[in-house]
């Protein structure tokens, strides 16, 4: 159960590498995520170092230092190394690689390189879980387009084939539906340089999502059980508590909880699940970082899960999980069209009692683009969407720069 | 009621001056408390700058950018005014006729110029609350050392010499308690060259306190009053509901309101009170900023002091201040002796439930040092001071460097 790297808590950082005694935490990436999970470290005393190639990204104002690079150079990483008590990330997109050469040079890396090479492979990934024990949809490795009617003819039509490595928010993944549809999928997802696998589609009834953090002792903590929706492939709204039976949520978190152990995962980490009609329940997929589907835990929880992620990284005790109020909402603020990153509306927005507002400082709105999140709490779902969704309808990303 | 620079909250920064649309905001100052506004500003999507003389200030490594310079140099003023759309500050000590003249120079500051002209010179404020038809201890000017004794002959003794500018946590108070006492008062306060004034000794029953947050269009709103426990002249402890009669707390929350108004207030100030044994409250003193006594809205309310001032200066509406809890209780961290600004015992203090840990990221502690705050929520003060305490007994501010 304990990680390889693992480290009494309170000798976790015994020389701290600043002159000033403050934790060094090196940030690799820095998006809204590094942004939120910079905030709570700094909160918490911290030092925060981030490494990312724009120097307006959403974590630079809010980090001690920024270093401008790659997030998949070594050099940059070996500088954000030289500096930091520990390294943290934000993406699954790092190569397990860069990692482990890190980790070989004495640098310790939470997650553990080990763990991210687990994850970051989705076929791997599910062969883990499958391993663990743990229900996920039926898959395959596919290596050319023939593989993937041959997956169908055990698997059943639709299948979804997706890329192992680097998808996110759909971006990665295409449903197949029958033989006459293989080859467009097989060249959109580029399946002759990107190596694909095939999974069965699951006609879920629910989208349901879990974030646990992880200590290095091995010790685990679980937020509850969230409902998500998405629209596109995007994340919309992610409702707390989960409309699901008490018994049913405890399966969910007791599946989390050993998905996070089989990958040895150090930090906060998102499970997503499907919940089938005869009430099954399916790993979708697990995110080695913090998660969307976990945002509202920054109001909604007593310790929010980048509070948490950031106490696990450095060797700290796990703070609480407990809900805040009887129901938490948080709705995604997605760019409608190119423009500003500074939406309209705040003023509106802001004039609804009980929306928590966080924009991610973004200098470009796209559309569709995470451009910030609205929080809200309250007695029951519906009366916290409904504040969340009247705060967020106010506000527009797109003005013209 | 309404502030000569109010403008329509949706036509405060109709051109702001960052390229990418974000409001900018400019404090004056980079302590604890521009730290903690700095943290809102950025989460609601502003840019925020700050001037300070210090590169490592707390301030610095949650901002987009630091302008090095002493937050009295008109030039390091001026700098900040150019790139920002409103000014405001973190303490009291910013001369009034510096701020004028950024006003009229076409800046908007919130509190306006004219806001501090009453309120950091402590006299006038007195003065100015005494106008407004609220109960102040009496009080009255003294120019030469005889003058005290002439006001010990009115007021009776012992009497408070105090600085007319520039005190804080005592420091600008002495208490003379006979006439022989008083050339030694008159010396440590150095009356010769600094103005300074006698008050009434309040023999108090309890400190009171209250946050008051007031837009430009002037409306405000108020927090629930506290009850603060000083030693040594410092804020040790801060606890919510104070523990008053209801009627009572509505008068305190009256009394604040007005006070603030009186002042033409922009943005959050703290109030501070005392409760003498008949019942009678007097207005202490006003801070015009955010304040020690608010510390616990971070967790303890819906929306906190620092993001309401925020939502104040930039021309927001306001956030709710109500309780998240029963009761909340916040208690200070003070340094114990010379050495890292980074405290041994984090990891124990972490592990009290509940414990909400806030650190500076001061370099350096000194004995006495505000370094960091805990909040505690809980069913009862006593529960939540429990939970405060015995994660901040943990701590430990002077390990050598």
């Amino acid at each position: 159960m304990h990680s390889s790297s693992a480290k009494s808590p309170d000798t976790q950082c015994p020389n701290p590498k600043s002159p000033s005694g403050r934790p060094a935490v090196g940030i690799i990436g820095g998006g809204q995520l590094a942004r939120m999970l910079a905030q709570s470290a700094t909160s918490l005393g911290c030092e925060v170092i981030v490494v990312e190639n724009t120097a307006d990204c959403p974590a630079a104002s809010v980090s001690a230092r920024l270093i401008k690079g790659n997030t998949g150079d070594l050099a940059a990483l070996r500088e954000l190394a030289a500096t930091c008590d520990v390294l943290t990330l934000e993406n699954e997109f790092i190569d397990f690689r860069l990692l482990a050469r890190l980790e070989a040079e004495g640098q310790c890396v939470r997650p553990s390189a080990a763990t991210m090479e687990k994850v970051q492979d989705k076929l791997v990934q599910k062969q883990a879980l499958e391993a663990a024990g743990l229900a996920v949809p039926a898959f395959r490795s596919v290596s050319q387009p023939k593989e993937v009617a041959e997956a169908a003819a055990d698997l059943g039509w639709p299948l979804v084939l997706k890329k192992r490595r680097n998808g996110y928010d759909g971006k990665g993944n295409a449903t197949v539906r029958s033989d006459s549809e293989i080859a467009d999928a097989w060249a959109k997802l580029d399946g002759d340089t990107c190596e694909l696998y095939v999974e069965q589609f699951c006609p879920f009834t629910a989208e349901l999502a879990i974030i646990i953090t992880r200590s290095a002792a091995g010790e685990s903590v679980a937020y509850p059980l969230v409902t998500t929706v998405q629209k596109d492939h995007i994340c919309h709204v992610v409702s707390v508590p989960a409309d699901v039976p008490a018994a049913l949520a405890d399966q969910a978190e007791s599946m989390a909880r050993r998905a996070i152990t089989a990958m040895d995962g150090i930090g906060s980490f998102g499970v997503e699940m499907f919940l089938l009609a005869d009430g099954t329940i399916l790993i979708n997929e697990l995110a080695p970082r913090v998660h969307n589907s976990g945002h509202y835990s920054i109001e909604g929880t007593v310790c929010s899960q980048f509070e948490n992620h950031i106490r696990a990284v450095v060797g700290w005790p796990l703070g609480s999980t407990e809900l805040r109020a009887p129901a938490v909402v948080m709705v995604n603020l997605l760019g409608h069209a190119e423009g500003q990153g500074t939406p309209s509306g705040v003023s509106a927005a802001l004039s609804v009692p009980g929306a928590h507002l966080h924009l991610y400082g973004k200098a470009l709105s796209k559309p569709g683009r995470k451009m910030g999140h609205i929080t809200a709490l309250g007695s029951s779902v519906p009366e916290a969407l409904n504040t969340a969704r009247t705060a967020a309808d106010h506000l527009y990303f797109g003005t013209p720069s």
